[in-house]
């Protein structure tokens, strides 16, 4: 098909009409889609079923480092634990703490800290006149709303065509002594379901903030969530990359089994240099007694190691593949050639990022919802819900069903040409 | 036998001789007891071991709300554990808000949450230049570290004989709008082991309290923890007290079933106002997506309800109840009669409360140690770690097995008595 921007006025006028009729039709259907949400399906949440009978009344309750995991004890975390996070994630045992079902929220805790006592020895941020961090975007909502929350002036970091801009990273954290932070999802990040390069890690890890509490939230939470078995993003470990630098203190990285066994009650980590895990032990220990030790055990028992976690992975990915191949099929069926919208082809993750042209992805978004089709919140993925050029969607296609997401994706489509049919037609 | 005070100094020598002939016997031993921890026993771990059956791979997920435990949603909990804690607690279940394994990571995420953002739309505590809190004293230890790790100054409100000083209390917040709370652990007090009465939870219901966003943490840790069956202390219900007195949105009462399921792997509570709760939400919903909502099914499923919850408690009572009542008999097979000593005599919780004379606490306390028996530090249960007469000893029975207590309570009696002597001697 001609690309929208050479059409005539009386083509896109008919190609309108014919639009609309397949708009109305859906309307008509009374639709209730949502691909709005990054959650696991339950035919995935299904593929970890056998997690829970991993123990049980008979159980040997007791953990490697002779701790009763039923009773109180082991702040940072059972022995296999660590040793389970340390295996996945290829660091030293020695920089895991073991954590409870969320790994969001052992983020927060660390920037809680921060706050009301400070960091790495530097006085409370709570105390300073301004705090701010640097957010990659689009990035993932929740890291913004929590900055947000506490009052941490945010800076927009844009990834420009999926290529995160270092350049003005490494000049803001130098000169800006303010800049206390970055968040960043490196692997199939959210929503763009890019990896960075080793070169982006590498020049990450050698950053020169002028803060000396500078901390790099490091959020691996796709650390192993391949889709395909042919096409695998590799992510260059940041704890080698920092060695040597100077920054060996500067990262702190998180990750859980949310998206690997059950969503909301798998178990967290925390990787970050033994110094900082000593020096976080004072505020730590404040915040709880331990955490759910029998969990670990349960998960440490099912998911065994990095090899067996790789083949459990491949079983979510057969419930993944067909959706996010569906999703871009449609896309480039619907849309290959207009030159109205562009969009990602992530090897891994929960979510594919759609654009628009400029302008259009809050009237795409409205155009969806009043056909039954709920997306993301345009905006959810930049800092105070603002993305500048208004043209950023997120896909999340895995907890619909095939024929739903079919539906959703077409339905989509259909909203997207039609509004920039409208662009078109006024401009 | 005579009391010490009103022996002869060639008594007191005698007495002396002998008892350090005793010590010296003991210290031979090589003894490693502990009577520091409020620890359940394995023997109380393995009554709760069936609750593991009560989920396995073939289970229900599907919570009565619809949501699927295993999957993201349900901030504030899942309907059934909801109504979990509204039966046991005699609240409404619009009240409740069911959590992770841990309350006292919920109270200190509500304390945080006042220092960051501020409470009932006051303004954040952070931004004041003084913040204050009561802290009935002995109490629970963790409670002060957490209000001493954020900078709030603690004012020490002594139980007089076990009686909470109330008039103190009512006159301290009616005039001071910088005391923003106040610790209460109302039954089974940690340590002292007594119930507040029907008076005393009726006039703190009542206190008038100058700061707008006083927040009364009410920690009722130890609400269905009886010892005895034939003495069973009972709480008035707060919220009942709370009604009509315009403080109806004071109290944030905190609960968890760490010693009845698993401790620091079982389920907690906020029992708040609805109000508060919504008001909260905005908070809360930055901190984590979700608690683990499968082990709130399965703490359902096995504990089902405040009637089986209490014939459950029978099990773990069988195991306090000889300990508790070994220690006591004891204390005053040994002590009775000489007047150098007094403790609790309670009939829930994990702790028994022990007087010395006057300055003597941490003597005993290092004589203990020399001799291997372990005690909680002396201080512990005091804002910033001082008790201000140094005559007060927490004892936890729970742990260790009735030989090891045997011994350790004899032992420990020895030390107090050989103190009190030196006391005598000198004075």
């Amino acid at each position: 098909m001609k690309c929208y921007s050479k059409m005539s006025k009386d083509e896109l006028l008919k190609e309108r009409d014919s639009l609309l009729t397949i708009y109305d039709d859906y309307c008509k259907k009374n639709l209730k889609l949502d691909m709005s949400r990054g959650k696991p399906s339950s035919a995935q949440l299904n593929v970890s079923n056998e997690i829970f009978d991993c123990i049980d009344s008979k159980s040997n309750f007791i953990a490697k480092d002779g701790i009763d995991t039923r009773n109180y004890g082991d702040l940072y975390g059972i022995e296999e634990a660590k040793e389970y996070f340390a295996d996945v994630l290829c660091v030293d045992k020695d920089m895991v703490m073991a954590g409870g079902s969320s790994s969001l929220n052992l983020e927060y805790s660390l920037l809680a800290g921060a706050m009301l006592y400070g960091i790495k020895g530097c006085k409370p941020w709570k105390d300073l006149s301004e705090v701010k961090f640097l957010c990659p975007s689009p990035g993932y909502d929740r890291h913004f709303a929590i900055t947000e929350h506490m009052g941490i002036k945010m800076i927009n970091v844009p990834y420009n065509d999926c290529i995160l801009d270092i350049d003005m990273i490494e000049k803001l954290v130098a000169d800006d002594e303010s800049i206390k932070g970055m968040w960043c999802v490196p692997k199939y990040e959210n929503p763009l379901g890019i990896t960075y390069s080793d070169e982006l890690v590498k020049r990450i890890a050698n950053i020169k903030p002028k803060a000396k509490d500078f901390i790099l939230i490091w959020d691996n939470a796709y650390f192993i969530h391949d889709i395909y078995e042919d096409k695998k993003d590799t992510l260059y470990n940041i704890f080698d990359a920092v060695k040597g630098t100077g920054n060996e203190d500067m990262v702190y990285c998180f990750t859980s089994t949310s998206k690997i066994t059950i969503a909301g009650g798998g178990i967290s980590a925390m990787i970050t240099s033994k110094r900082n895990l000593e020096d976080l032990k004072k505020d730590i220990t404040i915040t709880i007694i331990s955490y759910d030790k029998v969990n670990m055990l349960r998960h440490v028992k099912f998911l065994k190691n990095k090899e067996n976690t790789i083949e459990h992975m491949k079983k979510h990915a057969k419930f993944l593949r067909p959706k996010f191949d569906l999703v871009k099929k449609i896309f480039e069926e619907s849309l290959g050639g207009l030159e109205i919208a562009k969009w990602t082809k992530p090897n891994g993750g929960y979510f594919i990022t759609f654009w628009t042209l400029n302008n259009l992805a809050k009237k795409v978004y409205e155009r969806c919802k009043k056909a039954g089709v709920v997306l993301t919140q345009v905006g959810a993925a930049f800092p105070y819900g603002i993305d500048p050029n208004d043209n950023c969607l997120r896909i999340a296609p895995s907890y619909p069903e095939l024929d739903e997401l079919e539906n959703a994706a077409k339905l989509f489509c259909v909203c997207v040409k039609l509004e920039s049919i409208e662009y078109y037609l006024n401009n």
